[in-house]
């Protein structure tokens, strides 16, 4: 017998209630075999980007096949369209299609996407309530599809792939000994930002770990941040408390502060309006 | 061989050191093989009715013959009963009997309960200290039922349901366009609060989908909270920032703001002091 | 066949992003059979004897065998050793070696440690970042040695126990109706302060459960709390509010406010510069 697909959830709904708890728990009863793992349950409420760029940074460290399941939904219960995609790398991503899909879409590619069919693949014994999809739609979808109860063909019907609702990206421009990007993303936790700069390319361009560089941070086009940085392996490599440009984990060019909070220290944030620029 | 039951757990102890750790190393140290799953380890500190309505929230989305673990526990290590109850609908809870039970006995109702044995249920490498009954007794009993080296009556002694040591339960009024009950509970994440009003007797009274409702909400009597509020299916149907009374997830009357939290800014709780009032 | 080890990790980086989940994948990608329990993920950052302590106070409530890998990791990417350590009571420590084996080389002893060899035990794909060895170094090298795919000996080359990085480890004076010792760490939690005083010497020592005891709290020598504190079983013998010295789940004396904070009420904290008295 084929092995069971492990399923891997994210949401914006926090661990402090029950939420989460009743939605592994109709997993568990559509499927008792069927493994559960959690991504992460604080993406910032209805950061439909976040929940994409989260997507993006962790499913490939999973088997092939694995099914994870994205809710931040601030739709719904309204007409937004609910999903199961399949990316062109061999995964599968149960989530409304409400920007969920852009970072995989732009960067992975997406082979297959069908619409769920109520009708079939929502959970009957709750129909009077309309707003925890996540319990009621998206996990109970997914579980059938892990269980092998419904194949892909039975979440519903397939739709264009150009039809998906996406979030603009933003396209970096790397030059010789000039990078100029977006801050993407952070890690709310260290608080160190993560720029939309491959480092492939920006070492193609004359970048070296052991530069200074000059970095500009700008927030809707006024300059919020403006020093000399160097450009290292990792964060050891500065003193505690000073700035350090660095490869992140997603082979992005990332600035921190070394056992500090970049993000709290000097007020900056992630976003189209936050761009990077780095200069030799 | 029958399926060894999945043990859910919940706690007020946080995630933030090693108890959880140490409280399910116990649990896989009886026996290696049981499944083990997290409720919510936040609920607010020493809140026996949060603990009860999670449980509450919860359990029936789980597989019949789950066994959750309650573990809130202000009274640890003094005189309050440590119990196993069996739900009329075919689940276990181990906790201590201190109002945890409340909405499970009102509206599931307890079959038996027994008080935990400790001359035989209990961890004994940690017989000097009293003040972490999660690991040492509640989760250790609960390992013990759930890996069949005890039966459910091998717990302890039984006792009357009768005795179970319960909240009061605030019944609402529901009468033709005009409906009355308490915020029982809210949703700590999302900040919206949820009623006691069942949503089939109120749709049964009258109000439909699509109704703007007086809605009055009180505190200790006295009015903080008076608007005209949509009562729609879903946030989405008002526009952010909105308020709007739906139908939640437990199939009761809610309110919230769409994309906002209405706890915080309205500066409404939950309790049985918080009357909620909706008026066709 | 030799049951697997089950793997706990331990981090400072909380869950609110996707780091655990695709440190989680990669083991999950190494060997699909593999169970992984969190043990905290919330230690504070950059806080190794911290890291030291949680170990020490959950692994021994896990089957012997069981690895734990433990990430907190100031120094990634440079010299710093990565290794593994086997304890004398049959446990894996994965981790950096920075302090993070300080209790359990003190207190369990350490039997054999080796340093990770990263031209064999690394994962390759992400190569190019050095920044997060949760993933691709720890993470994964736990994954091979729980699934096995190589030995223990195959980790890379042992060196000397003597070697080990720890901090100071502060030996608490129990003397007749008298004892001193430092707060070596909190329950971030509940806010409780445990001290390093064994509670077994503390009652040969002459002190009973029921004493009214003087307690001194000093910082850097000047005392900030100095109260009569009932040395108790519990929280629940001393009214709400109230402050109580009790033995904690580690068998040490600890002190709390029953049902409250001590740690926010009395502004106290942990560490060497932290030390209690308790007098007859």
């Amino acid at each position: 017998m084929k092995e069971k697909p492990i399923l891997g959830f994210q949401t914006d709904f926090t661990y402090k209630e029950g939420a989460v708890c009743s939605m592994y728990g109709v997993v568990k009863t559509v499927d008792r075999t069927l493994e559960i793992f959690d991504g992460t349950h604080e993406i910032p409420h209805f950061d439909t980007w976040s929940a994409s760029y989260r997507l993006y940074q962790s499913m490939v460290f999973w088997p092939k096949g694995t099914i994870f399941v994205s809710v931040v939904d601030p739709g719904v219960g309204t007409a937004r369209r609910a999903c199961v995609a399949k990316t062109k790398d061999g995964y599968y991503v149960v989530t409304p299609d409400n920007g969920a899909l852009t970072h995989l879409k732009a960067y992975t590619g997406i082979e297959e996407i069908r619409e769920i069919d109520e009708s079939v693949n929502r959970l009957r014994a709750t129909a009077g309530t309309s707003i925890f999809h996540g319990r009621d739609l998206f996990g109970y979808c997914a579980a059938r599809l892990a269980g092998g109860i419904i194949t892909y063909e039975q979440v519903g019907p397939a739709y264009s792939v150009d039809e998906i609702v996406v979030h603009e990206i933003h396209q970096p421009v790397i030059e010789k000994g000039r990078a100029k990007g977006i801050l993407e993303i952070c890690d709310p936790n260290f608080g160190n930002l993560w720029s939309n700069i491959p480092v492939e390319e920006f070492l193609e361009k004359g970048f070296q770990y052991g530069d200074l560089l000059n970095v500009t941070i700008c927030h809707g086009g006024k300059a919020v941040y403006r020093n000399r940085v160097p450009f290292a392996k990792s964060f050891g490599y500065v003193k505690q408390g000073e700035a350090v440009a660095y490869t992140n984990e997603l082979m992005k060019v990332a600035i921190a502060v070394s056992m500090g909070n970049f993000r709290e220290i000097y007020q900056v944030d992630f976003g189209h309006d936050w761009t990077v620029e780095l200069e030799k």
